[in-house]
């Protein structure tokens, strides 16, 4: 039972159109008008921002977890805010970020009410106003809410299909641990002629030092860094290497020659499965037109581990700055700021939800789904975990065909099946 | 037989106050308007910004050398244009390099008129106009006026003094070679989760590739680099460790705990006599407040190279290129811009020039100079080596206490001796 499409359109587009860096309280007005004409009569926004309601019935039932902001307007491509339909997408930051997918959860509730004038569970919703912010506001709800939010499972829809056709379930994220590091040398900035071979220069040694945490093999060099990772199976490498990743397209997507990684692994296999370390920033020194011979003060970088399950950001981030204060030179002070971390996350692929979701996206879809994992992070499904103790089930339904664009293929489709009562899924039209 | 204090002041605050670097035009056309009123009928303004005249009888004679521009007022503490005096020091861009130096010149002249009738030797003229922005007009002047400017040797005024009270003739400078290096890895910036890992970054490449260009001695791993290097004599050596050097108070003074440098020599040495390799600037990604997620699509660096005699700046680039393509990882473009390239000078110290102001410079003062290096460039010295043959004399009046003040415990005095006829020293007031 389809659902009319134009109209889920025009409400998708209504919400894109919203400028939620700025009016994030408008959307969560229209998405708790929403869950209370759905029934939800408790639906309501939190003091951080965030969007609560609970409906159905039932036992614990499931959390339905989705966010209401997006990023920035930042370097975005035309209108940020256009919601115009262009080639089959829907255009616009949020379109799949997560507007699009939070309405798969309020239209799926929709379609039950119209069709069987009845949840087939319970369900609660927590829907974030400032994910994409990085707030702690949410976590702290959670952790402080733990009975409001019981439930078996999370469903959070803020991950991808495989591509276009190819629906599938998210079973790990990459955790993070992501730091600043300043470097001091001399008390000003001084010219290099004058100076330069008698004072430290601690834009020589930003390199020097960020060159020392990965040797050419791609292999982190903190002592310890590799000790909890939970290495690939054999079974997952081998479903890993079924996946239909193209190579060639993925680097032609990207704009590269070759690619790179740490040795011995896949491309699919380094995204997903392997920690990194990558330098997000930097700065020192002249970054203007031409040549100034400075020997600069001050030098800095942003850097990010992402991490794999079993890694603490806590023990990466203390190996971090032990080996960071050994190979640190003489002459030059550092500080290293912590900007925030989180765990990586690993859900059963044949767990009860895993197939229970595989087996609705299949009478939905027509074929089996995909399960791949994800490089980011989400730090909330941790959150999940430890507050609630239960897992969380990723089933985004966004393709993966860059930022702010929501493709168009596919229709909101709510169908209850024998034993997966709850089944939320997409359908390619 | 001392000058005027008051009325030399007067005319050094002036043309302090003259904002140079968009007036240069003003103080050239005093600069001319001198050297007429001192007889100079041929002094002109060349068309690239050069005050050029003669003056006196004789063979070849003398070049006088300074520069009438200034840098741009940048991060100048206070009035960059204030010609005030305070603390004994006259304040302002220019007080000391160069207008400060290159009224010694002028003054010197006038004394020599006004207390002898005449010049003692023939003398010329060479002020530059943009000796700062690094301009080519005055190489390409020289270049092609040979004859006009053909003399036994150049004086230039473009140097310091050891310290307060410590005349010095600087008889070495470094060059150097100025590059700009750029690296691009995928066509935008990507997610640091969703790519970080599966693709080459290039600020981490930056780091690794900058890094590989010094180890940890502080030596240059570009093969070949130090070929041509003309070693430190023993008793060039023992010169150096004879000057007053304070290393406490130097390190105070950039306000650093310890100082760093290439293994083997000392903070003097490192300064004056030995290559260096700077990284002048840095950039890429996210530079922001807190942490963005960023693979960065681009890194850059501008990098420096002090050189000292004999090595050539563009086989040192070349060196650079080789090594850098070497070290660039796959999935990585890399670009090397040259932005400008000087080789290293060195001035006989018992040569019959240097001898002569060793002598001026003893009477004058009551103290013999010190013979020093400067780790800075004067590019326009190799210029005048290659060009005119000749031999450049630096004897530079300013005190080396930060930029833009100029030490007025000296006056500008003038004496004929029996056999160094051309004088031109200072006098501790």
């Amino acid at each position: 039972m389809r659902i009319n499409r134009k109209r889920l359109v025009a409400d998708l587009s209504r919400l894109v159109q919203i400028p939620s860096w700025e009016e994030c309280d408008t959307i969560a007005r229209d998405v708790v008008a929403a869950l209370r004409e759905a029934g939800a009569r408790d639906a309501h926004i939190d003091k951080a921002g965030n969007v609560i309601g609970s409906l159905g019935r039932g036992g614990a039932g499931l959390l339905l977890n989705a966010h209401l902001d997006t990023v920035p307007p930042g370097d975005y491509a035309g209108d940020p805010y256009s919601g115009k339909v262009s080639a089959g997408k829907l255009l616009g930051r949020g379109a799949s970020d997560d507007k699009g997918q939070m309405l798969t959860h309020l239209k799926s509730v929709e379609a039950w009410m119209a069709t069987e004038g009845r949840l087939p569970m319970n369900l609660k919703f927590l829907i974030e106003g400032e994910e994409e912010c990085g707030g702690h506001g949410t976590a702290e709800y959670v952790d402080s809410h733990r009975d409001r939010l019981a439930c078996d499972c999370v469903v959070v829809s803020d991950s991808a299909q495989f591509g276009p056709g190819k629906p599938a379930i998210t079973c790990g994220l990459r955790g993070i641990a992501y730091c600043e590091l300043l470097l001091k040398g001399p008390n000003r900035d001084l010219h290099s002629g004058s100076f330069g071979g008698g004072v430290a220069n601690p834009a020589n040694a930003l390199a020097r030092m960020l060159a020392s945490l990965i040797d050419d093999r791609g292999r982190i060099q903190i002592p310890g860094f590799y000790d909890d990772v939970v290495p690939l199976t054999e079974k997952q490498r081998a479903r890993f290497a079924e996946l239909p990743h193209d190579e060639a397209e993925y680097k032609k997507g990207i704009g590269v020659s070759d690619l790179a990684g740490e040795e011995g692994f896949t491309t699919l296999e380094r995204l997903w499965a392997r920690p990194t370390f990558d330098t997000c920033g930097l700065w020192s020194g002249y970054q203007g037109e031409g040549a100034k011979t400075v020997l600069p003060s001050l030098a800095g970088a942003k850097i990010s581990f992402r991490l794999v399950p079993n890694q603490l950001p806590e023990k990466i981030v203390e190996g971090l700055r032990r080996k960071l204060a050994e190979v640190c030179p003489p002459g030059i002070q550092m500080e290293l700021i912590v900007h925030h971390g989180a765990r990586g996350v690993l859900v059963p692929e044949d767990g009860p939800y895993t197939q229970a979701a595989a087996r609705a996206i299949e009478e939905a879809f027509g074929v089996a789904p995909f399960y791949t994992r994800e490089g980011g992070s989400i730090p909330i499904c941790v959150t999940f975990s430890e507050a609630l103790g239960v897992d969380t089930l990723l089933l985004g339904c966004a393709t993966p065909t860059g930022p702010g664009s929501c493709d168009l293929r596919y229709s909101f489709v709510v169908r209850q099946t024998g034993d997966a009562g709850w089944q939320i899924a997409i359908r390619k039209n």
